[in-house]
């Protein structure tokens, strides 16, 4: 009797979950109790394994379990593109919307001096030290289009520019102050091939 | 290379959840990994106790992983007043719409002889017992107002009429062909409270 019902238990935990509130965690905590067991112990492993064993790829930092993503690992796509973005998510989100075949450099953040978050948090060293070795021809910076994302876009504009390689930002359809991902694949794919040169 | 990468396997699995889209499914997984992982591991270890051990009361047949639920367990309830409900949810319900303080019996379904769903499948014998042994003075047949919820009440209610116990059906407010889990919790507290002779 100390500790909480399990049932209850379950329902704060799900809470953890974007978008689920005490409604609809409960629902999916009666749901999978009474109807998916198998598929409820399906998702406890693959999250347990998936929270302990997911970091991020050494070349791009993407979200992987592989210590080089199988973007960065397959030698079909073309390393002389590098599309600069700021989270999985948007990696994700270019993948399922464009035909885009060159690989990717995640910044997991924006820049934001006052909270500590500058050029080494967000990789650009490592960003820098691909640029210089791996024969890129272009850089596509597809930041969002927040204040920060625009700021971060700049900078590492600047820092291709010094090194001489070509910059494009995608342009024509994303929206003013939207993050990619909520993006439709449509608007997605016009801006990505609408880019030009920053 | 061979089984696909934890995260898509994650996307996957999330979506045993009702409700849940490829789409939140792959924004769920995204935020745990970026944002939560204390709490994906809390999650996992939870789901995973809650599927093994989770079973179903054995007075009432609601939800627990005790041999006996809290509310069967608790000395503090009217056990001369047992409300007859559908589903666990319905149980939840009804403990956080109204200031109901008796027991309740659990069918875990409806009467439907087609998809051999008899008494015995909704325990009904069980319920029999208890209004033999425990001094039963008003039995609350709180079932759905489907046809099948009502035919299911209507058996009921010949069950203990024979036996000579006092039915009342919650009435007023429960919107027909509707499930109780989703009526505002004002509407269920009126229909409880305006409940009449059966
Ligand atoms: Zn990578
Ligand atoms: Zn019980």
């Amino acid at each position: 009797m100390a500790a909480a019902p399990l049932l209850d238990q379950l329902v704060e935990a799900l809470r953890c979950l974007p978008g689920v509130g005490p409604k609809s965690a409960q629902r999916m905590a009666l749901h999978v109790l009474e109807r998916d067991r198998p598929g409820a112990l399906r998702l406890a492993g693959v999250l347990q394994e998936a929270a302990q064993r997911i970091g991020h790829c050494r070349v791009c930092r993407t979200l992987t379990e592989a210590e080089v993503c199988p973007i960065c690992a397959d030698p079909g796509r073309d390393g002389r593109v590098i599309c600069v973005v700021e989270t999985p998510a948007d990696v994700l989100a270019i993948e399922q919307a464009t035909g885009f075949r060159g690989r990717y450099h995640v910044l997991l953040g924006q820049l934001s001096p006052l909270d500590g978050i500058g050029p080494e948090e967000l990789g650009l060293d490592r960003l820098e030290a691909r640029l210089a070795q791996e024969g890129v021809g272009e850089l596509i910076l597809a930041t969002g289009t927040t204040v920060e994302g625009e700021v971060t876009a700049h900078y590492i504009g600047e820092m291709a520019r010094e090194r001489g390689v070509r910059t494009t930002r995608i342009a024509h359809g994303v929206p003013l102050g939207g993050g990619l991902e909520y993006v439709d694949r449509g608007t997605l794919s016009h801006a990505f091939e609408g880019r030009r040169e920053y």
